[in-house]
């Protein structure tokens, strides 16, 4: 699973994030395929069900395979996935031994949980950011005076620190939805039942899994798809927390308002006097986003049978999308946190 | 939050759950409104707020209260909230002192609350009767053969129980999803400072929510929009979970299958012969169904300033509709699996 | 299809709609059916199918019938639709050559266009109301300066007209793609064919079709969904114009910009000076509310074989509703435009 | 508005298209936003704005211009578009006329418009393809005996001329959406007057309409997308069309059907003998994928004032890649009647 959003070099800056998505390129998918195929040569080798020298030669073969980019793609129109064109270039160039006993979902699936985890703990530490931002405002200017505002008119008089404090409570909100992701690996074979490896298809599962740094549960997840479901949740949530802060961000800096200033804005062509609330506005962008495809990664449950390429591939088409918007939504709140300036009037 | 869906007297039988639309409707909603009317008053006359003649007379006099329905819907019609026009009644017919220093959010939060939480029971409750009747199934054909189907193809025979393993795992999914669901008392007044109980607020607050059985949190949440967002995840995780379970069943019960038989099945105006799997399809309507619900959930996650109209009453007309689909769905798998009279071939 | 929204006696008078809600009743669709087995009936005889004394009959004893709701309860819950049930009903008590030739998608899928049409002339009506009103506000404040808006900053001032015109595009976009529905009759029989018509079978369709006051396509549409997702694609095009205006209003009508006043506003519990625009935010509401249905009538597209049971009764949960909140969005436009009492300021 | 999907090497030969993909470039969205400059400079010499040279400085110039890429993405991440950094590097290296009383949202929406264009004739010569397809197939196959499938059940015998029937209905009823689409240009200024043109402007904005192939309509489009929405509701038209012929095919190919035969198939990496339907699950993913977007595109109707940088940027993230899924689904449904070699029983 690599599909990669906001690649384009114009949209990029403002909607994109370089950072993750480098972890959804081409390269890392292919990259962490590979660590897949080498941590479970190596489990297996422990267990006894490939030689201790397969093993070996494929640890260190590794590192100078070739991916023939070509007959991937041709193989991805035919198959529907990659894997079955990579591991015939890996048995070739590598080992024949690789991929043993596995199905190509379990190293497609393993691949994205292991991006997936470096991701959320990248949004992890990013919202511990917005925290720290967060409380310097707050130190700045969190007993400013403040309209409180209840459907769109002024209520009554509150302090910053306050408004503060409900952007928190939301984007604590989300971090706890984060939190609650699980990265286990995938492991199955053919048909979800690992027969190859008898009563030592748990152990071998486990160790795989903690080479990987990923979780073990105890059935495959092929067809239940919950882990996928709770990544697309948690990135929705993200951004739906920091789309509440760019809405509110946007009406406080209205001309008419004047309770927020901020540098670092948008310019118009034209209207040269204009100060642009771009990144609030495409926190809300974010938001809208997400929220809309969130729906389809639900969709994607009613996923039949054993396997499901109708349903697996639309997680393909959207969950990366949702993951890069995350991103880029905990990228700007950061600038713009970082951009403003002012807050509330002084007491 | 009242809205009822699936009430149509055609349309519930197959769509709706009684008993969970019945916590939905009016009656229930300004029932639970009126406990929290009755649990605020207590909680204040212990801390001193309210006189303990106050709550007392409060107490006694709720069971007599009649709402005058008309006035309430005249009062949504103006406010956007029946709250007002309430507390109006019931300040004329309870007592002056009811309702003091909160907001109408705070009822209709916290009444909406109460009844998810009531809901939750159930489902958890009903999907605890799934997996004894899966075990059930397991244990009278689980040793059946019975063709893996990968991408709609046939892949390699396996077991009727290797299947059942998979629906458990993806409805244990939907099981965790609902666990994590909280269930907070709201309560913050106008703005959300509950400046009336200086210091007392929290001690209050938390006092408020053990008479009701709910949890507290240190913030109100009037805009911070994470515990309906996770109930909303949680309805659609359980009709996806099951949906899956339906759209295999309609896949096995296929004519050229044979792998599954049923009784209580639909039939048709014209083609007697047919037996149609009507509420395995059901499941996949209510999967797509609350899948696409979700969506609008998360978009009111962009909640503008202290309280936004637009967002919040979004919440109202989706998630009491997808809490009933799930409702629905529980209910139906039920009958299914009891339905269900055989699954697989004899080894 | 009749499922019902806003049938909440405390929501329905914000968010529902009277007229259109009653289109969509369990009576409005049964009559709609009869009306269908009759015209039927008479298009029958006419070409000799079944005898002018049957079609007689059937006019005639068709006003007496009386609907057994308990067993078309049962039968739906039982056969995914009522009318097999309904059918038995009408054959006992109207006559046994009722329905003949037709299978029970005819009967729905007609009813539904039937009401369907009455109520997109409702729209279209009131869509040229809001027309009136728009010119009405611009006679009387078209030339008020008025801030032009972009990004949430003010850019350069313009004229109430300028504004009005911007809602005048939008709204009369959606009126064309109300226009470009098409309310077909559905008549195709157990499996589209019409065999017992042989070649008299469009003639007939096409009688049907006049004595309905519908439209008659050449084939029958039972699994090809175009003309519901058209409809679905015009509601939310309306709510999504009209929510706009809603959003602007919204806008305008803040504390600190004073750009409009208006009547008939929202109170609040607790905050009795404030004037909340609450039919403005509930416009926002609706729109968002339909566009995030939209999405599940155009994934019921995906309708599998000759008719899918997963796919179809998706559209009656999603497509009443759908249209119920389009009515209330004219509804609450024209009652907002109605009392809007001053835009921009003297020149 | 140049967002391109599909664009990721593995995913795209299966999921992407080039030929429109191509379409929604940077290259191809400067190139339209230069066309447009062009032919605004030459229709504003005709009517006396600019003089004749400076038109033709522009027209001559305009094939050595040089984006710096770099600055262009500056740009873009500061003021939420492209085109202020472009216009200034326009008036250094082609001349200082250029972009005269345009606005930013001119360029972009007229350059999406032009594009747009092209995409949908690509789109209606793919459409037309299919047709002729399936006449083939209709002319090889269509009196061979097929069982027709109601509920996922066998109903009746019918032929395969009568599938395909179904299929050509709901794939013309997509055309006829598609062909209600409008590509006019947008020329509005930074407010949506044109003041700099007096009563010129309409005329000047036809002829610039004219010069670039594109319709006129009266009032500029800035703030009502339903052009827009017109799209993306065809796009997921299209896709939901071919969906249903998508999940057909799979369900005809499963393996106790033998009702379809196929070449070209997808392998598994483990299991050689299946023979799975991989581009007719990608047919449904499509479909799904689109339905999904559609909701967010309906969203963005909520376009606040006369320029909602929120709703508009949303536009950019959803509109192309449901067109990029639109022709994906065409082409791969070309490849996929080209691979059908047997449908239903000889009679």
């Amino acid at each position: 699973m690599s599909f990669t959003l906001q690649q384009n070099q114009l949209l990029s800056p403002l909607l994109g994030d370089e950072e993750i998505t480098g972890l959804f390129s081409v390269e890392a998918d292919l990259a962490a395929m590979q660590s897949f195929e080498v941590a479970l040569a190596i489990a297996q080798a422990k267990e006894g069900f490939i030689s201790r020298e397969a093993a070996q030669t494929i640890e260190e073969n590794i590192g100078q395979f070739k991916p023939n980019y070509e007959k991937l793609g041709l193989g991805m129109a035919r198959d529907g996935i990659s894997v079955p064109a990579l591991v015939t270039q890996l048995k070739e160039q590598v080992s024949p031994n690789i991929h043993f006993g596995a199905t190509s979902q379990d190293a497609i699936d393993t691949s994205f949980m292991l991006r997936g985890k470096a991701t959320f703990l990248i949004l992890l530490s990013r919202l511990e950011n917005i925290f720290e931002h967060l409380d310097t405002l707050d130190a700045a200017f969190g007993t400013n005076k403040l309209m409180a505002r209840t459907r769109m008119q002024a209520a009554l008089q509150f302090t910053v620190a306050d408004r503060i404090s409900t952007w928190s409570t939301g984007i604590r909100e989300s971090v706890a939805a984060l939190k609650s992701c699980r990265f286990p690996v995938q492991f199955g074979g053919p048909i979800g039942l690992l027969i190859e490896f008898g009563d030592r298809s748990y152990a071998l599962k486990a160790d795989l899994a903690e080479r990987l740094g990923l979780e073990v549960q105890e059935q495959n997840w092929h067809a239940s798809r919950g882990n996928i479901v709770a990544m697309a949740n948690a990135c929705s949530h993200i951004t739906g927390a920091l789309g509440k802060f760019g809405i509110d961000f946007c009406l406080m800096a209205q001309d008419d308002f004047s309770e927020l200033k901020f540098t670092g804005s948008g310019t118009s062509s034209v209207m040269k006097h204009k100060q642009n609330p771009i990144q609030a506005e495409a926190l809300v962008t974010l938001a809208r986003f997400n929220a809309t495809l969130v729906s389809g990664v639900h969709q994607s449950l009613v996923h039949e049978q054993e396997r499901s390429g109708a349903a697996w591939t639309l997680e393909w088409m959207l969950l990366p999308q949702m993951i890069v918007a995350a991103g880029a939504s905990t990228r700007i709140a950061i600038q713009l946190l970082n951009d403003t300036t002012a807050i509330g009037l002084e007491p």
